[in-house]
């Protein structure tokens, strides 16, 4: 055991401050990484805060963090995928039994005994999982993924969450070039949506609420954007679209998007409104729709996406913050405030 | 031009009275048919009585029946699959382009120019089509089903709509031998579910509010019944299911029936409720969910579905009626009180 340093938060309505925390001595399949920075993700937010205290209560003091970009700093003896120096990255999950039939399928976050990254039951310190706000983490290999040496590492960060979350169900529901592709929601997880149906040569269409959100959203690689509020532009595009990403979290009228899809389209939403959304059973059945949901991506998946990322040169939006600004940052997360992702500069974590 | 004797409705709160309607003569490409039976669809008493108003108005006099079979009386000079004296069915459509992706991928029912076997523009007559509850109809051959010698006739009039709005999904979605599947809702879709769910090799599961439909359910293949009420008997089946059909028209919980599916498991909706569903997306999220809809089936399919029919000695049972009853049928099929279908046996017609 080695005492690492981190920021925490002590209780649901407290900031959150530096402190201590313990970590693992990495065993022979373990890897050491010295975290370089960390991706803000609204699941940081709601756990902080307890937000989602039905499904998971928060042990304080939290420490969040599953967006993981950093750098070996030791490896076990049994270790293959990695060796001091290289750069690593960790996204949300850090352990499954790797023997039912969802491990091996590849698809550990459906795994029965999936280990979060933060806030699950560890079974190495008998305490919980501690993430990515600290300034080092120990992973089995499994677990670890290798980063492009081309990518900006504070960019990459994001990729860990926000990119398999929206690249894993384009892959699953076969999103290629010439597909036309819906995005709802230019947020985190949607600006990614965005750069990746671009890139997987889809002609890829914005839904937005704002006016204001347009030539942005053009500059991520939307070939055209619509004003969801605006009922004649929506019109156009009914019964055309293959796939739609919802990326939205609040209550919206899912019917509209549904109704946006060709025979034996899907919807997949990414984003979780806490209240149930009525579908209209008549907009499935006539052309043979789905309404599904995804959940990240298993780690030969994300290690796919993030391969794909280095070859299309794909980081995320972010802006870089330190450690010190996390109160704020948590603040501007909740109100959207922010283009498109918070990545935190670890090296700040050295001066406290 | 010549006429034909019907059952219709002249408007939607009359009782059905018998008429005279004027049939096309068949066209090189027509198959004419003498009618022997006629199922009665929950959908002919919508349309009977205008409650599908909003969507596709009845035009009166309204003569319903889309669960057609009978044998051929002439043929035009251009048909190759019919001769006088087969016999051959007609299901929900009677016509559509052909030209478009829809119809060159054996999916007509989602063709825009798809016409309804009843109650739809009528390009020939300038009317509107007229359905089965008559002593002949005349169809264009693309749309006229065989039927296998050895199948019941008065049975296998359903297929062509219950029959195969339960079959078309259960191979899109892949039900096949090994596979865990329910079915909701034991009725006139229902029970032709739990057979071909059955006949494919599925474990088969019903779902009934009923404790009263559990024997039946077992006599028609199910290798369980769950009362959908009892809490602890649902738990048991927890993200168990591969696909699950729902086949209940009325509001109903469908989030209780999402969590029975395992990962990658969907859920399809043919029976349509009015108003829309609340859908929980974390029950999407999870184990990624689907949810869908499905609507009757293409015309190769329905030939697929009415040969392996005939292959493994499937009908709908039915409660044979003549003509005369069809008002009473109407009351008994609103309050589910057929086992499990009415099957108008049409020789019942010529006395009139």
């Amino acid at each position: 055991m080695y005492n690492a340093k981190a920021y925490a938060t002590p209780s649901a309505t407290s900031p959150f401050a530096p402190t201590t925390i313990v970590r693992r001595d990495p065993t022979d399949k373990d890897v050491q990484i010295e975290i370089l920075f960390c991706g803000v993700c609204h699941s940081d937010v709601h756990t902080a805060r307890d937000e989602w205290k039905e499904v998971m209560p928060t042990v304080y003091p939290c420490v969040p963090g599953h967006e993981i970009v950093g750098r070996v700093t030791k490896v076990g003896s049994a270790v293959t995928k990695f060796k001091v120096g290289d750069i690593a990255a960790v996204g949300c999950m850090v352990d499954s039994d790797r023997t039912c039939p969802e491990c091996k399928a590849g698809l550990e976050q459906f795994c029965n005994n999936m280990e979060f990254t933060y806030n699950f039951p560890d079974k190495h310190t008998g305490k919980v999982t501690y993430g990515g706000y600290s300034d080092s983490i120990v992973v089995d290999e499994h677990f670890v993924l290798n980063v492009p040496s081309n990518l900006d590492l504070a960019g990459a960060a994001p990729l860990l969450c926000a990119g398999i979350t929206t690249y894993s169900p384009m892959k699953h529901w076969c999103v290629t070039e010439g597909k036309k592709v819906g995005v709802v929601g230019l947020g985190g997880l949607g600006h990614m949506g965005v750069k990746f149906a671009h890139a997987l040569g889809a002609h890829t269409v914005v839904f937005t609420t704002s006016p204001s959100k347009v030539e942005d959203a053009k500059r991520l690689g939307a070939d055209e954007v619509v004003i969801s509020k605006d009922a004649n532009e929506m019109a156009k595009h009914a019964g055309s679209f293959d796939f739609i990403l919802d990326a939205v979290a609040a209550q919206h009228d899912i019917n509209a998007y549904i109704n946006m899809l060709r025979r034996d389209g899907n919807i997949t939403m990414v984003g979780a409104p806490d209240k149930p959304l009525p579908v209209g059973v008549f907009g499935l059945l006539f052309r043979r729709r789905s309404f599904s949901g995804s959940l990240i991506g298993g780690i030969a998946e994300t290690q796919e996406m993030l391969d794909f990322c280095g070859k299309n040169n794909i980081t995320s939006d972010v802006e870089v913050i330190p450690i010190q600004k996390i109160n704020e940052a948590y603040d501007r997360v909740v109100k959207s405030d922010v283009k498109y992702r918070f990545s935190i500069d670890m090296a700040s974590l050295k001066a406290e």
